[in-house]
């Protein structure tokens, strides 16, 4: 009997029409399908593939351990969170060995920021793997955004909100187009990152992009800096154009 | 009767399969099909969708003018570009007034680097218009290369290699992980802006992903630096994981 095979799946920014022809295809082929949800959830994933999902798939949720008691930066929290992604994978490859291929779902595209690569590193070298690629959540947004990002040379930098302001100005002022993720409780820093870097009046602000309660606005008409971890900010480029 | 609307149709890196249900479900209700392509060739973005069509759609090609004997830089380039562009979009106009939809193909995602953009700017204010997001070329070839590409707070920078030498470099000084477009007669130069950033040892060279032919190898193993246009050059991000 020969092994299963790991196949990461990029579900795109959402909409569930944006997987692609082939994710859907080797989704339904797949007699496991794996993805991570926070604990007693069943997690956007999940949601994303609801009307995909047929009787033969066999589901492997894997739910987050509860780490909300632990700061983000604790090095306990990177041992349990270390932890979760070890058993996980141990849990994959017990399907793996016995026969059995595991779609493992990734929001977005799978190698982008993906919890999917945290087990497709810890398996690649004792399985055959295969990764369907997918449309990005910043994708999704300047499309929702109907901004054209980048023209002729224009630089794209993708930057997570999560670094120091300082470092984040340093980022920008390379940048001719830019995409912010993972905003969460930082968009009070994000502005300040803009300002300084010359980019505040041009941003645009995205929640929940090609979802059924997206938001899209000017980053200047929005009054508070409330947003959720997935919001984005993009900052569409300007270079040269016939 | 009511106009047609524009809709940009992201067709992905390459794999025809890796449309989306979406754009899929668009292409093939639309009762135009635009695309461009060199003069006398039907077109990288026109043979993705060969398996896609219906009957039903007729088609628009949309062929660049002859420009090779005029150098890019040049005035007179841009200036035939735009009448280019500027004739296109008229021609797409005139289906749109009659009550027509029209899908116009676009390699990649229609809004990134996309020559749908040109008509997109010239079009979106006098016509109802609706953009697919597809999957980026880079997307592509990192799946191609089975290469995570940003971990944690890793910075990405898309950068196009036709940016002069020192510029490149600047911009690559300050990224985790980078992915190199639009290689063609720039692979020397990216070398050696690679090599004073301190990432030419894990640097990846893809060519055509996701297609038949596609070629992925450690740059540091490529001999040569002949690269078509479209070729790609990757740098994976090293971020902090659990």
């Amino acid at each position: 009997m020969s092994e299963g095979r790991l196949i990461g799946i990029g579900l795109g920014p959402g909409d569930p029409e944006l997987l692609t022809v082939k994710a859907v295809r080797l989704l339904q082929a797949a007699p496991i399908v794996a993805y991570f949800a926070k604990a007693g959830r069943r997690g956007n994933a999940r949601a994303i593939v609801d009307g995909w999902l047929t009787p033969a798939n066999e589901e492997l949720p894997l739910h987050y351990p509860v780490t909300t008691e632990i700061p983000f930066a604790d090095q306990a929290y990177r041992d349990a969170l270390a932890a979760f992604y070890e058993a996980s994978a141990e849990r994959i490859a017990a399907h793996l060995r016995a026969g059995r291929d595991v779609a493992l779902l990734s929001e977005g595209d799978p190698l982008f920021y993906g919890s999917f690569m945290h087990l497709y590193v810890r398996l690649k070298s004792r399985f055959a793997t295969a990764i369907v690629p997918g449309v990005t959540g910043m994708c999704g947004a300047w499309s929702a955004a109907g901004a054209p990002m980048t023209w002729g040379d224009d630089v794209l930098v993708v930057a997570p909100a999560t670094l120091p302001l300082k470092e984040l100005i340093g980022r920008l002022e390379k940048a001719d187009g830019a995409a912010i993720m993972k905003i969460g409780s930082h968009l009070g820093k994000v502005r300040e990152a803009l300002g300084a870097a010359g980019m505040l009046s041009r941003a645009i602000y995205v929640e929940r992009a090609t979802m059924s309660n997206e938001v899209v606005m000017p980053l200047a008409d929005k009054t508070d800096d409330v947003a959720p971890y997935f919001a984005m900010v993009l900052v569409p480029g300007e270079g040269r154009r016939p």
